[in-house]
């Protein structure tokens, strides 16, 4: 097998075992809430049709082509690795949509594949975190609400991530400001202000007369309306104040509101949620709602977390699906945190308990005790050699586990070591357990260094 | 986006979100026996570099090959999908090994890819869910132990499974009677005894003489060795009672003798384990223990679950890896029970309750119902419209939601109605919980029909 010392593959992320505790334990804790809300697990095939994959023409330069290595000509030509999980799951409810009940809500937790040049926080394979409600034929917009607040409940749980602030806008808003302003070209005075995260105010100003062919007065209302942002419902008046009327700016003000009230209970100081009308999403399937997530002190990263509501997921000519998501970019969240040394887990196995293995002859004793704690969900292991119980000791620090079991000698009591503190107490194994924050590994936050 | 009604791709098998409700919870359940037993959850890079997937030629007809759409000349040639999680874990072993403690315990839940001709329980893409230990330059034979213990553990709480029945040998055994009774070339023995499964004892009588240089006397104690079985130590009795010696023999004897001991506390109705000495796996780098597992009513599926102890799992020259691991086939055993209607969950959401929308207008005061039920872990939905209750009834019985909540109306008074029996009570958001059978989806085997 594996004989030389290989060397990682770049964009191809590999975690080590602390790591992949903090990662799996993300995983874990969205999808449990993702399903308290009543989503469905779903997963879908790796591969795609390249003809599906390549509707988009911007991603054709990012897909990986599959070849059996063993393939004649081109019989197994046209498949490809898909690059997120819209695709897959349009498809999917496609295909299936006479088996599914709608509003069809789903999360999908994924690898995803883009032959992209690799950067920090750029990878060719990572995973997402999806959630998604789709209708047949119409979808009312309360699902735009309920979307945002089930990824605030769920972001809000982990709480060993920094501050996260969720962006939020309405496309109907902007559109229908643009259009009472007199706009001719909307979609261009959105592509222009779009930019104002790349170039300068004055660049984009310039742009919106030279390009989007507004006058002065119509591109100085586009950059102020940019720049209102607000963590409640000023957002409304500071809006108004500009003077535009429209009934799309009315519709999108109304619902964008909707947003960030219906977030209001959940929100705190970890996760907070504005209404910021910068955001626009490139993509131009949004119709309504559109979302961005930045992590406090990773601005660089871009969004880690964006979605919003489409009113054509997939259309098969009798029927169209619109829907509403939010993808998570898990991959693009965590591992620049490991990179960086900023988040790991306290041990790199989920053992809370070594049982200490006096000599050979006393394994089957160790490992009854030992499967007397799993019986009660504690996470347990034997020692793998009788050494001294020093070496025993070391062996449980090395790995971070938080206490290590003595089994009953001649006088038949058991004793547990916290080798943390040293402490050392008599304990039975079908009674002992670990304080309830040394059950699982712990996730540790610490500041960059 | 997605527009035509697409067709699914043969080998790429798609679960409905009952189906994938019933693998997520064996993934679940199967992660925390593991964790329980303190194997540490790891994932691989989906890609490897081609020359370490072809080391072993026989599997290079089964590779996928990547190729980025838009590269120039063969500028990221030389990497494919991986076919197992086996050849990963080993190069991960081998990148990572100065920052791993050995002996090393992890599982590996992933989809695996092989370019084969699909048929029934063989697939292009499935998932496998692998355990191995692995330690450095030594790993004591308690570990071949400890991985079948684990293996039995997690497939026994997979209690709505047929029954499984966990067949083990030790190719020392094998190997050493083979020597004992005085076969020239014993990996052509071997070679030939495993074919038992798909030509006739005589054939392989023949065989063995022909070709394998036995005489006839040899051929029948080799036949004779490999008709033995048993699920307790009488096969002990039963190798020692053909008469030939040899010390690998022996020693394998008394680790075969040790496996199935180990196992006994656990094993019970359903999942049972058997000595079998036919079983040698054809992988020519097991070297002591190796376990293969029937699915019960399904035999033609193969072995589901596989494994056992590899000397070498990897070598940089300084130091060589040996271990022991079982791979179980998620989608060869749960697929097949899908498509034949087996195994379903008894709901397609995870919502154990429905809560009732009166009007529109009392979207807030449902959602808030809804957020206090799943402050305490109760899996909830609000209803999509306020059609009429009726309506919204059948809107649950269609998804399998056994509760639907009826908020309070001006006398206070909450309700939940069981929809199955028709029971309506007064109860309280705060305090009420569904019974603890109807808090998560139920797994459902019916017999084949």
């Amino acid at each position: 097998m594996a004989s030389r010392r290989p060397t990682p593959l770049s964009g191809f992320p590999e975690l080590l075992p602390g790591q992949r505790i903090v990662e799996a334990q993300v995983i874990r804790t969205l999808s449990e809430t993702f399903e308290l809300h009543g989503f469905a697990p779903l997963e879908t095939r790796a591969v795609e049709p390249l003809d599906q994959l390549l509707r988009k023409g911007e991603t054709s330069k990012e897909v990986y082509v599959l070849r059996r290595l063993q393939a004649e000509g081109d019989e197994d030509a046209g498949l490809g690795l898909h690059f997120d999980l819209t695709v897959p799951f349009a498809r999917y409810v496609l295909e299936n949509a006479g088996k599914l009940e709608f509003p069809f809500r789903r999360y999908q937790v994924q690898k995803v594949w883009r032959g992209e040049r690799p950067q920090e926080g750029r990878f060719r394979e990572f995973t997402q975190a999806d959630i998604d409600v789709v209708g047949r034929d119409t979808l009312p917009f309360h699902h735009d609400v309920e979307v945002a607040r089930v990824m605030v409940d769920a972001l809000r749980r982990l709480e060993f991530l920094p501050p996260l602030r969720l962006q939020v806008n309405n496309r109907k808003l902007i559109q229908g400001f643009y259009s009472g302003l007199g706009a001719d070209d909307v979609d261009e005075v959105m592509r222009v202000v779009d930019k104002l995260d790349k170039v300068s105010t004055d660049e984009v100003r310039r742009m919106l007369v030279d390009e989007a062919g507004l006058d002065d007065k119509q591109a100085e209302l586009c950059l102020r309306l940019a720049a209102i942002s607000s963590s409640d419902l000023a957002f409304v008046d500071d809006v108004r104040a500009l003077g535009v009327e429209h009934p799309l700016l009315e519709e999108g003000l109304t619902e964008l509101a909707a947003v960030v009230e219906g977030c209001a209970p959940l929100v705190d100081d970890r996760v907070r949620i504005v209404a910021d009308l910068t955001i626009a999403r490139g993509l131009d399937y949004y119709t309504g709602t559109v979302f961005e997530t930045r992590l406090e002190g990773y601005e660089w990263l871009g969004s880690i977390c964006s979605g919003g509501r489409y009113d054509a997921l997939a259309s098969d000519g009798k029927a169209t699906y619109p829907g509403v998501g939010i993808s998570l970019g898990l991959s693009r969240l965590l591992v620049p945190l490991f990179q960086r040394g900023v988040l790991t887990a306290d041990r790199s196995v989920p053992s809370a308990v070594l049982v200490a293995l006096p000599d050979e002859d006393s394994r089957a004793a160790s490992d009854a005790v030992a499967q007397r704690l799993r019986a009660r969900g504690i996470a347990t292991e034997v020692a793998a050699a009788p050494q001294k119980y020093g070496k025993q000791i070391r062996y449980a620090e090395r790995r971070g586990i938080p206490f290590v079991w003595f089994p009953a000698g001649d006088d038949g009591t058991h004793e547990v070591k916290d080798i943390r503190s040293g402490d050392q107490q008599p304990a039975d194994p079908e009674t002992w357990s670990p304080p309830a924050e040394d059950l699982r590994p712990t996730m540790v936050r610490q500041e960059e260094t």
